[in-house]
């Protein structure tokens, strides 16, 4: 086994994982603890806790942080809505505390730049990603670089306004691919739909409606969950048109907690819409969908080849 | 006066443009000709006496061709409804007849890069712009580098769905911004409404209903007029916060034939969308809509430095 080259670190909104992380992608150790909330004093004591533990710290392995919220380019959390936490420096206030290098970036970009080294985006340079769970994320590469952004906040794919005044979205606006693709969003489109009293489904004896319950009916064979799905996937097609319009990337991953389950209503669906609002179909190959291969680990895994990247750079400067 | 760089021509569905081109941006020289129509060989000779008459040639000035068109990284033509092309390998062909490098990319693409370079984006290396006339077109630089995309087709902002299934656009699909803000669909969206009796313009009176009509009436104080001009504006806010929210530019430009007159109405409707509806708003400074710089040039002199570049970027990599 070759040496760990950066510490990653996955913060989401209840539990954080961080392992140290070889340049093939290796996790070599692995931690898991709860994500403190609403604190950025002991979020940031906490992470630091996890680097020592490590094996980094003063001098040693660069660490890279993925977290659910706005990041500034600096590494300042500006929102971070999961974690309760806003303008929280958090970069450089570990990088104080621990002694190392550190980088923190979404976790959605972090993921996408996991999927692009060493995942199902490997060896494409130009790709864009979904991440499917309870909201919408995502993230983009170009020319080989994830982008970060003039102001750390690229890669908000789940804000692809596919439908003006349409549904609400929990970010207040209206119409975003989110309100339609999110976990939240097909729990609450299937509960809009029972009023119909002549659907035919299980989710009618479920006490709560999520993506997990409808995600769970589909996989036993329920046809209305499974259009909730595939209505899903067909607007994701849709928001992807609209990028692959501007960008024309190679290849779109989907990833995120509900892609591996529900991909087989949501893939074909989501294919059908981008061939149909694609500019210039018949002169070219509409880039495929596919799924994403780090699965739970892509945002750790992602956040440290990043923070490898970043101090190899910035070594390579120095000399 | 410094030396010339590079040939530009910018290749526009009825005309065509050439001059030699400083590497500040200098038009040293200009020819304007018709651009000979479905007839991809005429089209190649056109150019490359272009090319001779303006000193270029066997090992002499690299040559940039912005076309309208969907254009692969290798500057064939796949598909140029205007000049009613497709399939043509221009810039091997031209190349081979003028025996200098040729870069062949889409108009929009060339006009975006000039922009950047020596127009309104000068010093921003994140960037969108729109270019508003008949239709609408675009351009994206991410990192300093303006995007060409995986086949060539990135650029392509008219084609950014804003409302699907909404109004029918040119392009075989609904809900694109070019069915809201392009000429010809302020012209129809004009036409549409004046079934309504009680609406009071002068464009009742216009044989013709286009964009350049309803931008005459609107400088002349129609406030119909000035509402549809700021409905298209508004719209073009819609498509800008999809992208800001994937892309996160510093700055986005309004450009093309109808940006300059229209702009008063437009810009402010665009400012207002986008701010209603970009995510994480409290937290980051929306990017500001600007007007283009360079007017009818940006194209060609966009073309001239695009080719310039990868002349310089080939040079370094062959010694």
């Amino acid at each position: 086994v070759s040496d760990p080259v950066a510490i990653g670190i996955d913060v989401g909104g209840t539990k954080l994982v961080a392992a140290t992380v070889t340049a093939d992608g290796t996790v070599l150790d692995r931690q898991r603890r709860e994500t403190p909330a609403r604190d950025g004093e002991l979020l940031q004591r906490t992470l630091a806790r996890c680097v020592v533990e490590l094996g980094g710290g003063e001098g040693r392995l660069p660490v890279g942080v993925g977290i659910a919220g706005l990041v500034t380019p600096s590494g300042e959390v500006r929102y971070g809505p999961n974690i309760g936490v806003r303008d929280l420096p958090l970069a450089s206030r570990l990088a104080e505390t621990a002694g190392c290098e550190v980088s923190v970036v979404n976790d959605a970009t972090a993921a996408t730049f996991g999927e692009q080294r060493i995942g199902a985006g490997r060896g494409r340079d130009d790709l864009l990603m979904f991440t499917l769970g309870t909201g919408v994320g995502g993230g983009v590469v170009v020319g080989g670089e994830v982008l970060i952004g003039h102001a750390g906040f690229a890669g908000e794919l789940g804000h692809v306004i596919v439908d003006e005044g349409g549904r609400a979205c929990p970010c207040g606006n209206r119409g975003c691919i989110e309100a339609y693709a999110s976990g939240t969003s097909m729990g609450l489109i299937a509960r809009e739909r029972l009023v119909d009293l002549s659907v035919d489904t299980t989710l009618r004896d479920e006490a709560e409606l999520t993506g997990r319950t409808v995600t769970r009916a589909a996989l036993a064979g329920d046809t209305f969950a499974t259009s909730i799905l595939a209505e899903a996937g067909w607007w994701l097609g849709v928001a992807a048109a609209s990028l692959v319009n501007v960008l024309d990337p190679e290849l779109i991953l989907i990833g995120g907690g509900a892609a591996l389950q529900t991909s087989r209503w949501v893939l074909p669906a989501a294919e059908t819409a981008l061939a149909e609002h694609l500019i210039g179909s018949p002169w070219r190959v509409a880039p495929a969908f596919e799924l994403a291969a780090l699965g739970d680990d892509a945002g750790m895994v992602g956040a440290a080849l990043l923070a490898a990247k970043r101090a190899t750079a910035a070594g390579g400067a120095a000399r």
